[in-house]
């Protein structure tokens, strides 16, 4: 009995920039549980493809239950002697909650292996025109999950330190709480002109990006009507053309 | 006249860690440029490939020179109505000085597309068993370059500030100056404690990671005679266990 289980970074959206290492467990793989943001499953195997498709953003759970019965179901599909892969957006570990799928499947006795992706921090901006470091702009680059406030109490970020790193940061997960981000940052002393860029769906039909300022960022991003996915980079190199 | 450059990111060292895009785009290239980073590209496309392979690592320049040199190459040969796939280890646009091989091409009116690759920073780790994020431990990473010591005129790395924001830390190109950047972040008051785990030749055949402690790094460093390339992370993240 053949059983195993994948956990894949599918890349920043579009379909071919998942690895070749990803793309051939894929093809292996009876059942795949993909979430919203990885990449379209049906394109990367064609339609005829056999695999049983499980998309686990529709799973009627709230979050937290949600992330438990994904670890069940891979565990549950591996044990029944079934190949698994989870097809993830970005990277499995950039805030991908990806550990806590393998620390479920080491539990439960199932051989799991980890398939790097192409996380949407440093791809996105990428395609959009900005490298994240730039020789004599910046030797440091900073991936920061702005999905809680600064100063919530469940915060494990240190804006003000990240404000004086000299790192180019790169925040996901953000939209919603970008201006109470740039007002950390300035409150710190962040210079007001420091460039920002803004890109919305990286790498897809949709993609759009705008630059601005980070003390115009909340106003940009309110004005445009940006919704997730995306992100946003502050540091020099937002402000270099090629 | 069919002639373009393609700036691709081979990923971390392992031939299948590329990306879809990035292969299919080697695939297509009159002319290839790879550093000693790079994936082997004769396994990539194997040895019945017409493609002129050129070793940028060998040319006989210093490195400032080099990189003007490897510019020349690329918009010489596209000129000439090739197609161009400049390959570099990891991505671009961390510190592969993508952006000036870009900035060179458009200068020359080159037309050039970058592929974005899976990171080093981030995938070596993960294939060592050990993920740059995870809940309830970070919020952040940050990918920074030891090329510099702490506190070299050139440097524009805070690492003080680095040591309170809460981030990981995944440092490449540090092996020479981890003593100097272990002795700095423990000068800012990073506990001498923090998990660290150093991998060498992460996602090739001579992988081999060990697990240590930030006031240890060096010392073990040097005990296990870690040579580049070479990533290191320091961190909760670093002491985690499946």
């Amino acid at each position: 009995m053949t059983s195993h289980a994948y956990l894949i970074g599918g890349g920043p959206g579009a379909v071919d920039l998942i690895t070749v290492r990803g793309l051939r467990a894929l093809q292996t793989a009876d059942v795949i549980l993909v979430d919203h943001l990885a990449p379209d499953v049906i394109e990367l195997l064609g339609p005829d493809s056999a695999a049983h498709i499980i998309d686990v953003s529709k799973l009627p759970y709230g979050k937290q239950v949600a992330q438990e019965k994904i670890n069940e179901l891979i565990v549950e599909h591996a044990r029944a002697g079934r190949i698994v892969a989870r097809l993830k957006g970005g990277d499995p570990y950039v805030f991908g909650r990806g550990f806590e799928e393998l620390q479920a499947c080491r539990a439960a006795g199932v051989e799991c292996t980890v398939i790097p992706g192409v996380t949407s921090a440093f791809s996105v901006p990428a395609t959009a025109g900005v490298p994240v470091t730039h020789r004599g702009a910046t030797h440091a680059v900073t991936v920061v999950s702005g999905h809680l406030p600064p100063g919530h109490p469940k915060s494990l970020v240190n804006w003000a330190a990240l404000a004086h790193s000299g790192a180019t940061l790169s925040v996901i997960m953000g939209v919603k709480n970008a201006p109470e981000i740039a007002a950390a940052l300035l409150k710190a002393g962040k210079p007001a002109d420091t460039p920002a860029v803004i890109i919305q769906e990286g790498t897809l039909s949709g993609q759009r990006s705008f630059s601005t300022t980070l003390s115009q960022l909340g106003e940009t991003m309110h004005a445009q009507q940006i919704s997730a996915p995306a992100v946003y980079v502050i540091g020099t190199v937002a402000g270099l053309s090629a």
